[in-house]
């Protein structure tokens, strides 16, 4: 398989480098040679919408990915409708960044009845997409591993994302591929190839043995048993060929200084991706 | 849907007591009127197998299972072949305890190449067939949560456990069906339904949120999100109405007195499964 070498299609997600600011974090993708960033929405409010948009032009990168709108299941309708409101400013946002996605993380079920929270995620991403689409934003569902169904996401294999994003049968709704949620999956492969022409994103990082923590314990690329590079090949005969984040939420890469993240992600990005 | 009113189907799988040595957890078992029993090989090396044998028969209660055997990949010929032989010994053990299902817990992967490993599981499966056949031991595969497909088992969807099954064509090799590991999953009720007439057993428990660890954080059926009872249904559907296992890795129940516990299982028995 084709490995990389050179970095035109790295994205770094920016909570990659929690420690920094969006400035900060755009200035060190420049020094770093890395063209895209994925920005995080508790980021940008701390930065301003405006001023976030500026930084980002100035520096002429490219935003892969706003993260994140989802959250969609609650137990009453104007809990619910407060979502969807929520993930209006969310487009509104993706909008004025030129994000190629905004990622949706759909929410865990607010009860026991996970079948009619994975209802709530579908009427929410119907309600949005005529918002979305007047804006030009894409919606990315991502499926997450299922160690988070019951705080995270209710939407938790690659074939259910895809089946869901189907049925909208419209452009503007895809999937994004994140390794770390789908690298178990015997149907990975199978569901891939399924949602060929709806991929939205790929995100990669490693899964460590033992894993440290749920949520925190994914690694840099090569620390883990992923295949990464074989999913990456499989996504790109899907169809899809945009840029790759890294996405890594974990207290060790934070507690480094920011460049030094970028230059070990820029080095294992070449070597596993 | 059913409920229960007696503990007629209730069996205690021995980790839920880890406190507890087999004796203890058998006259536990006979004080509560509890009627079966799943017995983890760690006690019964402690105990001997010819003692666990006599405590359990005196005892009058039924062994639902034998917890485990599996942990088949391994990166040389003969450390597979050296698990084989393991799985042997666990084989006669059944045998002698007149085990209903010896469980098997598949293992990880050695390595990043998971189908490698997948392809492994199903080899040493087709071994060990025959010499479980001689003994009349079923073979239950159960699938483990995803979380674990790096640490303890490749074999992490239902779907793929029933498909693997059905491969032998033998009323030997079966699934068995254990709610942590599976709630989470959209195509459960669909999986189990293919599962029809190879359902070798039925684990309960629960899936706290947050989770606390992924080995440790389950919980007493009705401390958590699973929908115990519909998930029984379906598999009472699919034509298994054998004993149903309570199976708990928890410090908190493990710091519990024994009695303490079977009383307050006993309760979520009825009140939730």
């Amino acid at each position: 398989m084709k490995t990389f070498s050179d970095l035109s299609r790295l994205s770094l997600n920016q909570i990659t480098t929690n420690q920094w600011s969006v400035r900060e974090a755009v200035e060190g993708c420049v020094r770093a040679g890395i063209p895209a960033i994925a920005i995080w929405r508790n980021k940008l409010a701390e930065t301003g919408l405006q001023e976030t948009v500026n930084i980002v032009r100035n520096a002429g990168l490219t935003v892969s990915s706003l993260c994140r709108g989802g959250g969609f299941p609650a137990t009453s309708a104007s809990e619910r409708q407060a979502n969807i409101d929520e993930n209006r400013r969310a487009i509104d946002e993706a909008a004025a960044l030129h994000a190629a996605v905004l990622v949706l993380v759909c929410g865990p079920t607010p009860d026991r009845n996970i079948d009619a929270a994975r209802g709530m995620v579908t009427d929410a991403i119907e309600q949005l997409l005529p918002y979305a689409t007047e804006r030009g934003v894409k919606l990315g569902i991502e499926p997450l591993h299922p160690m988070f169904a019951a705080d995270r996401s209710v939407i938790v294999t690659l074939a259910e994302a895809t089946r869901l994003a189907k049925r909208f049968a419209s452009p503007q709704v895809g999937v994004v591929v994140d390794v770390y949620h789908v690298w178990w999956d015997p149907e990975v492969y199978a569901s891939i190839e399924q949602a060929t022409g709806h991929i939205l994103g790929f995100h990669v990082n490693d899964w460590a043995v033992p894993l440290p923590d749920t949520l925190h314990g994914r690694r840099m690329m090569g620390d883990g048993v992923i295949e990464i590079r074989r999913l990456r090949h499989a996504v790109e005969q899907a169809g899809y060929h945009g840029p790759i984040e890294v996405e890594i939420l974990n207290q060790t890469i934070w507690n480094m200084p920011g460049d030094d993240v970028l230059k070990l992600m820029c080095q294992r990005y070449l070597e596993h991706v």
